[in-house]
């Protein structure tokens, strides 16, 4: 025992343990590259030293308004510099960054800032009127006792200066204003402990209460070298602002970004021809992009494209499962793209079709095959598994067996805020529930069947929701589709299918196009899992382009059951 | 403060905080890759899969054998699969892997067996002989109460079966039969605490009593993912083992190629042919080696070589500061060397000279100079810094000013074993202090001048030897060149320079020769900066081929003082 304690017994100290946060590489990017440019947006560019700079001045300005450790501040913005800075600036100065999805609407924000007690507000001009609205109900229904956030709006000049003018005349203080307030050499300090909340975000889209989920330094920086390793992410990559920063906080690019030195061209907004302009003039090596901003892409008509592209691309996919007829069309492109999945609990993905060399020579629909599959842990994430929902063991690793997707590790959040009876159920039994279903295939990869609530259940027997719609993006006039549980009059639930047809479409038949459609299916499909509802037009999205399936339950529900004659 | 309880309030628990540990990159490479090569030797190969069977096996075998949690195990190997093994096995028995030089002395091995208190050692069979002689010393001093540890002998059909069989004749297991008393399948547990120590190694060379530098499960992992970040190293790397694992356990690499997938190209001996082969007949992406193997690369008769190089291979250097000329010849030959520097107490490498886009535009000279520079600190070490050696405070940017390499972070060493003076010292004020001599350039690169102890003291002036043997590498006839201070009657010390010339060189006169070096050096030195005395011959070297400047001090100070009258 005494080569026990020699050996173990050499204890911490200021030298040698030093919490881990993703905060550091800031520094480390601003001493190694100063002059590298880290943000370009629209007409204006900032170096790495400059970020630094106002990222201290943000932390050093928060800080002289007692705004530190134990303090929210959210942010409400597209992908713009600010936010950016953010990133870096609030945690800095000891605060938790809440990144607040710009799609919401006034009550939502009103829940969201009061749940999550911000002190400040951070708002881009766009949003300023409709985080107004949300402050109204907040003090509306507080009886009196409502006290006013600190209220920042981030001009910008692509946009109207109206906006900015109006909230200046409201008494917000105007970022740049605020950033002067404080020191550009401020001392910040590292947390002390490595698990302090870094960030905040509220789940959104699937269910009725938003859920605030906590993130850690000490994730955020496993995740950041996580998620470059993984997507073989170079020194110096050049990242284009697909997917929001607000959305788990960019899957923690955001912070990856500074580790590798890198540069970010921003977005206010995505368009296809934005993608590859960006590629063509900055030359992007990465982005990432919800499935249905891949179909975009893919769709977009040839004079928005720069095609062929002039470098390869690599572009990270996760989200609703990518129907493989978008993958096939990608990579046909010249595209590299990376499956992954994950959940805004897990810091974005946190597993990864890890491509195989040996499928390269494979005829390329089983490429796309394979790596629909949502695939296999990260690095940074320890354990994966589909479990037996009822006896929580393994499935076996047949491709066939359905259960819950499970995990374990650093890059699971720290929980929900102020959600006891949330965090005891989604921790249950020391796994992390992630609520999908998927099977385990005989090489390890795991492949998600359905979120629990999209599964359709007609018969008694499970139809996967997502296998439809994979069938049905092969087909030559769709451009989009979705399919939910209808209620059936003979068998409790049937499928019914959301579809967007392409451009240029014939669309003045839309029975007879829904019956060819069905063909389509039957031909591809067992009969009982082929679409009995057929509907087109838009579909419902969140601002990270998820379509919203519960507002098309919701209209599927509306529609009645379907009749026993029908059949 | 209610806030600040909501944020942080959030406990760990089983899925949201798994000790950081590079055991776990085993099993994943396992079971995403199970049919790659991880390890190729001779004519063996093994697969990840077999790897990872071969690893739990060895983890088992120890652990019937009551090794576990606060035991050591020591290897002596050089370059062989075992050793590789030896890195998982071991710790997943709980166990610390002691890596020991394979060019030690018997009393030296002897010292450090009892030291660590190794219960086990594995050792390969061209070893054997070596730590038998070892044991006998250590059981010479005991008194008697020597109790023998379990030896388990690592047989190579590269090697003559005499020696296996001579080593089983003692009693000693043969490694492949004590791994078939494992299971193939054991359930090894991750350590419940990530501080717990993984690994042991003695420093060497320049000391005379070494001392053992303890490394945790935490700082391995983030070594691990950082040196491959670093060198952007990529998934399914072809690593050529030319630094040997015992050293630093191979810079991490061991762990990181685990991590990445890769495959391990193991190699007894290192060649410049051995080397060039393995490029050629492997696709070797990487490798790793001291100045001094660049050194026999950049030198090598044209028939040893592959060159034009079929593909880019990367090269990370580290140890003694690399001579330019070495670098420009590298990058010549179409390597690309990354420089890199840092301790055994700094698990391998802890600062690179990253290199910059705007460097490629420089004359090539200028660019090996900037490459020759020790750098920026690695994503994965906090804090880099030169400080006063009497102030303790930071030295300006200026290129000049001398001062002590100071560090902080996550990948600096535990500490030295049952050594707590040692570590006073070694952690003073807050920092690990590296016993280097350096300046911070105005672009923050750091550059050493010399280690303490090889600063050559002239007339009450600093010499720096690395900067003398800079000029010394640029003379054509100089293979290696090494500079120390030699006793001096004026001027207290002198450089007094060791050089071995190349082959070919007319080695007949060599007054002629010393005269034209140093008339050479003369040309670009201050006058007191040039040697007085020229010692031609083989230059003593440590096992990782450190040039031995101990020896060297030692043999010029026999030499007895540089006379006044020779001015």
């Amino acid at each position: 025992m005494a080569v026990a304690r020699d050996i173990d017994d050499l204890p911490k100290n200021a030298a040698n343990y030093t919490a881990l946060t993703p905060l550091w590489f800031l520094e480390r990017a601003a001493t190694v590259h100063p002059t590298r440019t880290s943000l370009v947006h629209g007409s204006k560019t900032y170096t790495w030293h400059q970020t630094y700079q106002r990222c201290r001045r943000l932390a050093s300005a928060l800080s002289k308004r007692s705004i530190g450790l134990g303090k929210t501040v959210a942010i409400i913005a597209p992908n713009i510099p600010a936010i950016y800075e953010a990133h870096f600036g609030v945690p800095m100065s000891g605060a938790v960054l809440n990144t607040v999805n710009i799609r919401l609407n006034a009550p939502t924000i009103a829940f969201l800032l009061g749940h999550s007690s911000s002190d400040v507000v951070m708002v881009d001009q766009e949003f300023f009127t409709l985080v107004e609205e949300a402050l109204k109900i907040m003090a509306e229904k507080s009886n009196g006792k409502f006290k006013t956030p600190l209220m920042i709006v981030i001009g910008d000049e692509i946009r109207d200066p109206k906006e900015l003018k109006y909230a200046l005349g409201t008494g917000a203080i105007e970022y740049d204003k605020f950033l002067e307030t404080g020191d550009p050499e401020f001392a910040w300090q590292p947390p002390q402990d490595e698990w302090q909340s870094i960030a905040l975000g509220y789940t959104s889209g699937t269910t009725a209460s938003p859920k605030g989920v906590v993130l850690s330094h000490r994730g955020a920086y496993v995740m950041s070298l996580s998620g470059a390793l993984i997507w073989g992410m170079n020194e110096g990559a050049v990242y284009l602002w697909t997917l929001p920063m607000f959305h788990c906080n960019g899957w923690c690019y955001t912070w990856s970004l500074a580790a590798l030195c890198g540069t970010s061209i921003c977005l206010r907004q995505v368009t296809a021809k934005a993608v590859y302009s960006a590629i063509a003039k900055y030359g992007v090596t990465n982005f990432c992009a919800a499935p249905v901003v891949l179909n975009t892409i893919v769709n977009a008509p040839p004079e928005d494209t720069i095609l062929p592209l002039p470098h390869v691309v690599n572009v990270m996919t996760a989200g609703a499962a990518p129907p493989q007829a978008v993958l096939f069309a990608m990579s046909q492109k010249g595209f590299r793209v990376t499956h992954t999945y994950g959940l805004s609990e897990t810091y974005g993905p946190s597993t990864v079709c890890a491509w195989k060399p040996e499928w390269n020579s494979l005829p390329p629909e089983t490429q796309a095959r394979l790596n629909a599959r949502q695939g296999v842990r990260y690095i940074g994430s320890e354990v994966l598994d589909v479990i037996d929902t009822t006896t929580h063991k393994p499935v076996p690793a047949d491709g066939k067996t359905v259960g819950e997707i499970v995990m374990r590790g650093n890059c699971v959040m720290k929980g929900y805020l102020k959600n006891p009876k949330a965090n005891e159920e989604t921790f249950a039994n020391g796994w992390f529930h992630s609520g999908d279903l998927g099977v385990k295939h005989p090489d390890n990869y795991i492949e998600i069947k359905d979120r629990s609530k999209d599964i359709i259940i007609s018969g008694g027997e499970n139809i996967s929701s997502v296998e439809v719609e994979n069938v049905l993006y092969l087909h030559p006039a769709v451009l989009e589709a979705s399919v939910v549980a209808r209620p059936d009059e003979r068998w409790g639930e049937s499928p019914c299918a959301f579809i967007t047809l392409k451009p240029g479409v014939d669309k003045s038949n839309e029975q007879k196009l829904a019956e060819d459609i069905m063909k389509f299916s039957r031909s591809k499909l067992p009969a009982y899992w082929v679409p009995k509802s057929v509907v087109f037009g838009p579909l419902p999205k969140t601002a990270t382009g998820k379509i919203q399936k519960h507002i098309l339950r919701a209209k599927a529900k509306e529609m009645g059951p379907v009749k026993k004659s029908r059949l």
